[in-house]
């Protein structure tokens, strides 16, 4: 592997090579931020940590010091971690995962705005954030003649690197050399009224450059790093994953003998964790072949599906692997680099291709209601727990919109289906199926009163359903409208009984 | 103006010509039925009316009898209405607006799905609603080569006849004749993996043919009718409506001046209403030129803008104007079809289209809460009004996206800022700007917290400030999570109060 001062090979920018201090040094208190990074790959690894210390040194002296910082999705603790711990962030955007952030964000000290992940790039370009004034974005490294190679996610450094003022660049030695020509970047998307189509008919096309590009005359420092991702590890599929797993792939099976899905199905999306990941581990022992994967993070199990030969090739915005699976992805990088495709998160998520395309999009929920309301966010109705990422962009225009969850959380005290969910991330009109381990409801074509019956019966745990039934039965009687019936005093009453006993079984 | 047997000049299809009852022979209980229909336009006049003879025949005799009726939006008292009253329907889909059709709905007698416009076709096409038996669609006229001329609404006619197993047409005298050439039919969207891109980079462009098309095989009776569309009167704007499109109209200037927005803005879409009617009666008068419109339903503001020479040209799915209007718009046809465009929803509404021409959307909206999230279908939480229309399909993927109402309703029973709205059509990811006679909200690039305030100050009844400011200030003492402050126990306490007193005020 070739270091990181290797890797910058213009030579007019090697006069830029400098301390992950200097850079912070183009970091003011109230500046807004542009950070590279989504689900803790392609973050930067050493300018946070000089942030941190240009905060805390701030602090100490009485002066204050917060960054507005936006990046592609989530980052990791030597970014978010650090800064959040500093309280040296005054707003954040559009989606976030640390533990401390999370903290702030619910105790009020930092300032966060949840944004569909299709969205962030053009809202920044058009102004709606305000200027942004220095981006921090990792790359593998510089080519000679000044273009960027992207490391292992894009995210949302097209244009953070086309709209910030100024530009620190990481160059980080331990992202794969061999990455150069993976990611297919289009850049061109611009603003209206001057917008073009799109043109990707298949998942797996490319219509852009394998390069990031910028104004070289932004760039005021170039930081040399040698550290890794994040690098989660996922649990192994669980008897709960499994069974999930399985009646999604019951469902495809008769979806396929119905004619309403081709043999090879539909380019699948699958979010972030262990559910999402035992689904695409599941796929591997499935009749289907010749799959193709169109998603925001790739992770370990769709890797495994290219590299058994059952996936043909599958597109992403960043690659999130285990380590065990991102040594899989290196030994096997040379043949993978044509059938992975990393692009930008505005072109992934675009509702665009999501619709054309036709996704079969599946993630992850906190909990539903009886009439297939979702809430992707937030913990009884006040706590932010990440955001919802990418989850509105696929449900609202896939093909098929799945939502997962095991029906029961914290050991049976919390059901994850309900009278009416304490926070609303996907309407009743964009949820298709809800699956939990106890079975699926195909809500489709269904009225609010009919799917309600198929929620309770096919998806509640057995523990909730009497008392699901009850509030459903009463709210049918209450002398309301019949269209979508509900008790107002009591529907968000168990996340109350939650809040007060810990349990939301009525005792 | 030629009679309706004139119009059937295909020769092989007169012989199809046959009594409205006739029709109705093909139409058997349980069946699914496709409808035309958008707005009060382009809905069959004579057919339904045959429909319910032969249900209230059946339902004398002690039989069932009853269909599931998909149209396109909206019909009038000669389709949704009599049907209804009849109770001869156990199903309908995606949107109604008639009293009758609402009430059923309300009181449990008939289910009725609330869908996005956009998704509609592609669901029906995609076999989610099982099999369409037969299409009802009006027409202005029969060519002799055998394509229909569309009426003045085309909505989801394009999927009906190419769906339904058999067709019935009504062939309407009183649609204008030179209707021939103002549609542009695309009509090749068709079903994934094999879904290409919609070419139109401007509003203004055609893409299709003027002409509908069908397998003529399939059409087994042609009814003539002679009866003029719903043609609703538009109150004149008032001082409510003047002063929230005074509001728009500022901060399009605004958002001109800061660089955010052409000169001539970029093209409008605008909700149905008088509200929605108003903004556009304002835009006569306001310092933007070379307007563009693309939106659901062409009313009489922007046929106004269109005939005064404001606006150059404009795109929808239907046309749906005063007596007055339709007097206008037929007097100045010949100059008009090449301004005006009518395009099957499924273009008009597409995500792919409304994201990259980057649509000013405003929708009307029945409640708003302090957090942005916006109800437009429900009233208190449990009966229907109307349906979410479009403006979920415009609100999500629009530049800029705007909600509207008067800020109290019921003279002052009920505030439209609420704590918590009682159902959720478009969540806080989806609301830019809130507007109401008190002032406007520009959520944009801000936390739920700050929301919250800019709408309780701004958007408010003065009634309700103080009862306003009370919830969130005890919200965020509560000890929940600062993100989203709630009071679970009193989110849905203002709709209650209501239910119980007729008043959401204190007293």
């Amino acid at each position: 592997m070739s270091t990181a001062a290797e890797r910058v090979q213009h030579e007019g920018l090697r006069g830029k090579i400098m301390s992950a201090a200097q850079a912070a040094e183009f970091i003011a208190d109230g500046m807004t931020v542009g950070i590279s990074g989504f689900t803790g790959a392609g973050y930067p690894k050493a300018v946070p940590t000089a942030i941190t210390e240009k905060a805390q040194a701030a602090h100490a002296a009485g002066k204050p010091y917060k960054i507005r910082m936006i990046t592609g999705a989530s980052t990791a603790d030597e970014c978010d971690g650090v800064l959040a711990r500093a309280n040296a962030i005054s707003f954040r955007s559009p989606f976030q995962s640390d533990p401390t952030m999370r903290n702030q964000i619910n105790a009020g000290d930092a300032a966060y705005m949840d944004v569909h992940l299709s969205h962030i790039e053009p809202q920044v370009r058009a102004g709606f954030f305000g200027d942004m004034d220095v981006a921090v974005v990792e790359v593998a490294g510089i080519t000679a003649d000044g273009k960027l190679i992207p490391s292992l996610a894009v995210g949302t450094n097209v244009t953070w690197l086309q709209y910030a003022k100024k530009i620190i660049l990481e160059v980080n030695a331990q992202q794969n050399a061999k990455l150069e020509g993976m990611a297919d970047i289009y850049d061109s998307i611009g603003l209206p009224p001057n917008r073009q189509p799109l043109m990707l008919t298949e998942a797996g096309q490319r219509i852009g450059s394998p390069y990031l590009a910028c104004d070289l005359d932004k760039i005021v420092g170039i930081v040399l790093t040698d550290a890794s991702d994040r690098n989660s590890k996922f649990a192994e599929p669980d008897e709960m994953s499994k069974s999930i797993a399985a009646k999604i792939i019951d469902f495809f099976s008769h979806e396929v003998k119905m004619g309403r899905l081709p043999k090879n199905l539909l380019p699948l999306q699958s979010g972030v964790g262990n559910v999402a990941n035992a689904v695409l581990a599941g796929l591997q022992d499935s009749p289907f072949n010749d799959l193709v994967g169109y998603t925001e993070v790739l992770q370990d199990g769709m890797l495994d599906l290219i590299l058994s030969g059952k996936m043909l090739s599958a597109s992403a915005t960043a690659l999130s692997f285990s380590p065990d699976a991102l040594q899989r992805f290196n030994d096997n990088i040379d043949a993978l680099r044509s059938k992975i495709i990393l692009r930008p998160q505005e072109v992934t998520n675009n509702p665009e291709l999501i619709r054309r395309l036709g996704i079969i999009g599946m993630n992850a929920m906190i909990e539903a209601d009886i009439y297939g309301n979702v809430n992707s966010t937030h913990i009884m109705g006040t706590k932010m727990m990440n955001g919802i990422g990418g989850s509105g962009d696929f449900a609202r225009n896939s093909f098929l919109s799945f939502f997962v969850s095991p029906s029961v959380a914290k050991g049976g005290a919390i059901s994850c289906i309900v009278p009416m969910v304490s926070h609303h991330d996907h309407t009743e009109h964009d949820v298709m199926v809800l699956v939990t381990e106890q079975g699926l409801a195909d809500l489709r074509g269904k009225s609010p009163r009919e799917r309600a019956r198929l929620i309770i019966e096919n998806c509640a745990h057995p523990d909730y359903r009497d008392q699901l039934r009850d509030y459903f039965d009463r709210a049918e009687k209450s002398g309301g409208g019949l269209h979508t019936p509900h008790l107002l005093t009591e529907a968000l009453s168990w996340h109350q009984r939650f809040v007060e006993t810990g349990d939301m079984r009525v005792k």
